[in-house]
């Protein structure tokens, strides 16, 4: 394809300043005014993408044979760019990748964190392709006030969650920013080849970029765009342009919007999208988990007691004040947070369904809600540390190598 | 010492916009409206820098007992900063380094392009230090319509050259960013660094970047000062902290004005500078030579006779309009070209003022003069080609290949 020919309008891929009734939805911020949380069909309209629905749903359970996952059946990861192409090229047999990432800004991930990547597992087994994961350690020394150092050490920290999560090692490369793109000419010439086809005016658009940001963040976006092009990763993919689908939560969607005008115009195919919804604070579904806040989270470090006594103090009810009032008016599931983690983690669609009738009815109380909710995270927690205190410097080693996996292009 | 210790406000590196009567001088323009050319002294005050006078040139040869080049002696590298710093270190017989660059905009390389690097080779000889050589071909991608391919294909033409000036490959690492920021995570994190410390006011100030530029562009002055921070090549200075000399045409000044404001605060020396007038086009000295038209400069391509033909026709004359004029009034040295390219080609002092003294006299005549340059030109170019010829792909990759030099840091 021609370098100059270009098929998306850049103008078409800004955000526009939110109105004052909007969700405020970007890489920095979200926030929403409603106790439900975000209207996520608002953000599928503002964004431009496509909902997933019955029939992406029915199409992909019959490209893939394998049943829907949870994340997808709930309308967990609700929205979708070029999903259709992802799945034609599949059922042609025609190979693609998956990439996604996270920016290692504390050493303590939460539940929230492990969505994307719990899904990104599930789509990596149903596939079988290759996944790239970006650590943008990068990113975080130039955003935070943290050293360099401190940014590559976070990386190694979260990389042992993320391994944690059940990755194959022969079909994964994990990469630091700070250590990798010194490493690999192929990928920093991808960045400048992006680099040279933004301008300031469109990432001020995109990403509200000022005129007192310095100059690392303003070229950023090229860097987490780079790694949905095949060619970033010869030792993977040799000279192959492969498409990818990128899975990731929606604020992320404006870098992939940017990645998607330019990739016609340096001869790549734009990459494929699902995003998911955010997954809620225990205070309720207003804002985005907040890593400063202990209370806000279930980290993946907490104990069993500290699991049990963040969510019975902290996670938000939608139940009544009273027993009795409980009884008679039931609660409301859509604002009760302990219901809204079961979505994520409870696989049993019959049990949860009869939660959901049980609770909204007032026949089980807020507590009985809870104590479901303690034993389910009690044991994913459980199970994932011990998971990654198998994760040595070894295994780390055989991740983030750089090297070839298990596929073969020509 | 501190990061967040800023010694220099950046507000006095920017450049103000140049009143209607100033001459131009940035990385990307060069233009005065004299005849003789730019006013160095002008701008010498203007960039805050420090005149080299006689008193430098005295103590640059007592410590370093060498008799300074004729380039010092005669005013082509005229202005500095922190010239002093170095001298002192050099008497303590501390380490520091040279680094210098191109940006390689076309395959031919003229005359006025040699400068820089016949006086750092000659520099390199005084002080026996490590010299590092950058390729800014990721700033010709994003600057100029040419594909990465081509801008790195014209790095390895441009190479000849300057290895073809006389570099020792034990002291000289020369590299070309798109293909060397892919194989030095040091250097890629000391951009990182640089990144994090400029915002995009800065650069507007100094090098009057707009809104509609690409974010390369405006990214792109932090790799130009990546290389004065020795910590960006482990393979030749471990971890020291060693301070650099940058010999450089006067318009490269704001980047290292911008790399002096941003030093301190990421713990390392600022850089010295030495810079050069600019070689004047054959047509005279109120613009640089340009790339695009053949006649003019001398390329180092130029056989005898086109060297011969572009003196004769297009080098701009000091003498009168009639030999009887000439013989009676003189001529003007100080528009002749030919004269000013004498005085960066001619070494012999003694010779050179008696050519000023006779041209101005009028007892030699404008086609003595040129016939003078002419001989001096051709050798210099023949003896060029010469060297060039010899510099094998072999060769190149002594110069270029990552490794340790001939020196040994703590």
């Amino acid at each position: 394809m021609a370098e100059d020919k270009v098929t998306e309008d850049m103008s078409s891929v800004q955000i526009t300043a939110s109105a004052e009734d909007e969700d405020v939805v970007d890489p920095w911020n979200v926030t929403s005014k409603s106790d439900t949380g975000i209207d996520y069909d608002k953000l599928i309209k503002r964004f431009g993408s496509s909902k997933i629905d019955a029939a992406v749903i029915e199409r992909f359970e019959k490209v893939t044979g394998h049943k829907a996952h949870p994340f997808l059946r709930r309308g967990i990861f609700f929205s979708h760019r070029d999903l259709n192409t992802i799945l034609t090229a599949h059922e042609q047999g025609k190979p693609f990748y998956l990439y996604t990432g996270r920016g290692p800004s504390s050493a303590a991930m939460h539940l929230g964190h492990l969505i994307p990547f719990i899904f990104t597992k599930w789509l990596q087994e149903v596939f079988d392709v290759p996944l790239v994961i970006q650590l943008t350690d990068d990113e975080k020394t130039l955003w935070k006030d943290i050293k360099l150092e401190e940014a590559i050490r976070l990386s190694y920290e979260n990389v042992k969650d993320i391994i944690a999560v059940g990755f194959d090692p022969e079909k994964t490369f994990i990469f630091s920013d700070l250590e990798f793109i010194g490493q690999c000419p192929a990928f920093y010439q991808n960045m400048v080849r992006v680099q040279k086809c933004v301008t300031f005016n469109q990432v001020k658009g995109i990403f509200g970029f000022g005129d007192s940001d310095v100059i690392g963040k303003i070229s950023f976006p090229a860097i987490q765009a780079s790694p949905a092009f095949s060619t970033s990763f010869p030792f993977i993919f040799g000279k192959a342009k492969l498409p990818c689908l990128i899975p990731c939560a929606i604020d992320q969607d404006p870098y992939f919007r940017m990645t998607r005008d330019v990739a016609p115009r340096i001869g790549m195919p734009k990459p494929a999208l699902m995003h998911s919804t955010f997954f809620p604070a225990l205070q309720g579904a207003q804002t985005k988990m907040s890593a400063s806040d202990d209370n806000t989270a279930i980290y993946l470090t907490d104990t069993p007691k500290q699991i049990k006594n963040k969510i019975n103090k902290h996670a938000f009810s939608g139940g009544c004040a009273t027993v009795e009032e409980h009884r008679e008016k039931g609660g409301n599931c859509d604002v009760d947070i302990s219901y809204q983690y079961l979505t994520f983690f409870l696989d049993d669609d019959d049990k949860l369904m009869q939660i959901k009738i049980d609770y909204t009815s007032g026949a089980i109380l807020t507590g009985e809600l809870k104590k479901e909710l303690i034993t389910i995270l009690t044991a994913l927690v459980g199970a994932h540390q011990e998971r990654r205190a198998k994760v040595t410097t070894e295994v780390i080693k055989q991740f983030m190598e750089i090297r070839k996996l298990k596929y073969n292009y020509s």
